[in-house]
């Protein structure tokens, strides 16, 4: 069986020994481990140097070449989809003036990186990628576009990262912005959820959606003040984790709400259901009164009657309790849960929680407009690290190797001295855009060579000896059958491609 | 007119007017003149409201979609020759603890980000990728590897866009580690930037070497103290720029060298040429008897041979004036240069200088190991930004249109009412793996869809009214040539892949 390079076939299994040799890092965990020191060591000493502790910082990893090529599938998944819908990239800078996130995150903010004053400007790291949007809309004075962004945020958070959870980590952004017909934008929001979700293969998952004006009708109606309106919120949030009791008794004792208002939200946020539960709703003789709700949900009606027509109107559930964090959203909000858990022998659930989330924010574009004008916005954001720790986990059970490098042909020689006749074809192939390589040594031996294709994975090896040079031939070697053919040098570019054909 | 995306053809000739007004905002320089109001601005203020000023930090800006498509197309030309080669990607953090940079780029130091000490550990922004490289390397003990890189790098300069100087800016960085058989790698990495200069059709480039070891060699012999060596490589390295009186006088003046010395280092510095000079100075009375000009000369003779194998060996200069700045190299450098310079009317040339650059660093590793174990490297860097602003002047001058989506198919109806039937075929043609789009209308008239499709440049509509329902057909639309044809409505995915074929 063939074994890929070293760094590029990097196991996923932890070798035996403590610590996997070069050049292939293992991915994951085995990187963080794979140290000859502890990463709390201040420092060590190379012939009396004293040395800084070798280390990422805290919360942040480096990407083998394994982990980088499945980063890559996973991303151009999500990519993919994107592009399927229309969608355009944009990019920004990771640096972002400190004024510009301030008042955007609530809690979050005391989570930001912030750059040191070395004369100019206050600076700051992104914190996401919707704030940065948003600026960048008011900033250019854009009304409508739909965008994807996938980059690096970063969040003084505290790290646990078997979860997959950092404080450099990526986003993974798909956003519509613009004035449009009610619900077709938000529609094709949650439809690009389930496309990719779908396209990873991550097994049952379900989606949940609610509308920010619903709660703050049944919040209303339940008779609970104003500025109640973020507490009572956190501990309905918590329905999918604790039992309502908790709930409620959360509500009344730490909050001190008053216990009927408290029963009265139970009897709503307990609910959850499809178009049905809708329109009960829409008939409720209280919440029916409620402004707020009402529009609330004659767009959740529009929403299910569109995601029918998408095909997905069933895996997607109403569900009252759902209120989702950030203060900026003002409409319909979602979010997607695996249903089963993965996990491996000993370990936490991989992918606990949702792995992706998003809603409508109709507010924070005019934050930043100098004139205050709004442009309505709906995005969805992918829970890329969350979803990569579940691969990564499967890819570890399964034992599968990754190949890191693409190289199709390895230039071998059996014999001293045939270094130019190495570096000459090998360029031919280059310049044939043929990906090729060579071992760096004058006069390697030929089973070294061929033992290099069987450890990187590289499928073909054409082998020129000295009777090769004289007859003009090139001995083309299928490396996983060992066959081998004589091809004339005029022909082998042609003969390699049509074995790489796939 | 439906302007989705809008951003999505995005025209690269700046429009008439001062400043082109949303949706789609132009390349460049174009997106930071598009502003209401200056960059110095405080503040400005929306009803009464503060707010900060609406701008990204100084040296940085947003990258349009239009941006980022040229940029992707840059960057895939990169990485597709780097594939070819046989590297690997890797990843690392944007952060590093402060300790990791110091030390490595002497008077650049001063240009490193410091994040703010908000309690742990001491962090920077990244200076470059080469480091991070290094530190990987030490970090996991991989004593071989072929590695690219292609990621954002910050450096708190003095910017200056128009010529590509940002103070956060993509590099692109190919490197082989490991002890090898001389050369064999650094012949690569010239190949691999000759490759890469080719493929963009830069124009005519020059490729210079040296080594730092020949330069050693030729101030030894001239007689200059050690402790000149960084200020006499940098009066030489200005040769490309100023005549050599001027050097000389800087040399003599400013950095007190005596006046014999420099005459005797003006025989040597002048000197350029191939493989023939190379053979020229091995036989130079005084320059062969230094260990280190020795070593030098002849790893150049070596390298001419082997790139002239790689048939790049007519594009490559020896030039003894060549000596760039990092502290780092220990053998081996080279500077790609543009022959030709391409200028826009009344601007600055667009590419002065360097595109690309790199060299051999064989001790920077070891600086990072606890063992001081030393890891040889090599490595090429390709100087995206400078090769993006010609790109993006020469598109500017040439009025092309970049597409930035990628939109197949737009689905149309011509009647009211007939939402419902959009959904449910855009539904099956994203669920068929077509990029397509609906506009976000209920009721939207058809020319303003067939407007939209030829302002994104979707090339296929297909059109669904009454009659087509009832039908069971789709009218399929070649948007350029205007031509329409019934198609059974089962048919309709394998004949819209059957146009799409390349």
């Amino acid at each position: 069986m063939l074994r890929l390079v070293a760094a590029a076939a990097a196991r996923l299994v932890p070798p035996a020994g403590p610590c996997l040799a070069a050049p292939g890092p293992p991915l994951g965990r085995g990187l963080l481990c794979c140290r000859g020191r502890g990463a709390a060591a201040g420092g060590g000493s190379a012939g009396g140097r004293q040395l800084p502790a070798l280390k990422t910082p805290k919360g942040t990893r480096d990407h083998s070449p394994a982990h980088v090529v499945l980063r890559a599938r996973l991303l151009a998944a999500a990519e993919r989809c994107f592009k399927r819908h229309g969608a355009a990239a944009i990019d920004t800078p990771v640096l972002e003036l400190r004024d510009m996130l301030v008042g955007k995150y609530g809690e979050g903010a005391k989570l930001i990186y912030e750059l040191q004053d070395q004369g100019g400007e206050l600076l700051a790291l992104r914190y996401d990628l919707t704030v940065p949007f948003a600026r960048y809309l008011a900033m250019n004075k854009i009304t409508n576009i739909k965008r994807y962004h996938i980059a690096k945020v970063y969040r003084r958070d505290n790290p646990a990262m078997t979860r997959g959870r950092y404080r450099e980590f990526y986003q993974c952004d798909f956003d519509i912005a613009g004035q449009f017909d009610p619900m077709i934008p938000d529609a094709e929001c949650l439809k690009v959820m389930h496309e990719i979700l779908s396209d990873l293969q991550l097994g049952d998952f379900l989606i949940k959606v609610n509308d920010r004006r619903v709660l703050e009708g049944v919040f209303a109606i339940c008779g609970v003040p104003d500025s109640y309106f973020l507490a009572v919120c956190s501990a309905v949030d918590k329905l999918d984790k604790m039992p309502w009791e908790e709930v409620r008794s959360e509500m009344v004792g730490e909050k001190g709400l008053s216990p009927e208002a408290a029963d009265h939200i139970g009897e709503y946020v307990q609910l959850h259901g499809g178009l049905e539960l809708v329109e009960r709703l829409l008939q409720d003789p209280k919440l029916s009164q409620n402004k707020q709700a009402k529009e609330g949900l004659g767009d959740m009606k529009l929403l299910f009657e569109y995601l029918s027509l998408f095909g997905i109107g069933g895996q997607v559930s109403f569900d009252l309790s759902l209120a989702r964090g950030l203060d900026y959203y003002t409409g319909v909000i979602f979010e997607a849960v695996l249903v089963q858990q993965e996990k491996g022998p000993g370990e936490e659930a991989a992918g606990t929680g949702s792995v992706a989330g998003g809603g409508r924010y109709d507010g924070l574009v005019g934050m930043f407009d100098p004139k205050g004008r709004r442009v309505p916005c709906v995005g969805v954001s992918i829970g890329i690290e969350r979803i990569f720790s579940i691969l990564e986990h499967r890819l570890r059970a399964s034992g599968e190797k990754i190949r890191t490098t693409e190289t199709q042909v390895l230039v071998a020689t059996p014999h001293k001295h045939l270094l130019p006749a190495r570096l000459k074809l090998v360029s031919e192939l280059w310049d044939a855009g043929i990906k090729a390589e060579i071992v760096y040594k004058k006069d390697p031996k030929l089973l070294k060579q061929l033992q290099y294709c069987e450890d990187t994975g590289i499928p073909l090896a054409a082998i020129i000896g000295e009777q090769e040079l004289r007859d003009a031939v090139v001995k083309l070697r299928d490396v996983p059958t060992r066959q081998e053919v004589d091809i004339p040098r005029e022909k082998l570019i042609d003969e390699i491609r049509r074995r790489l054909e796939p």
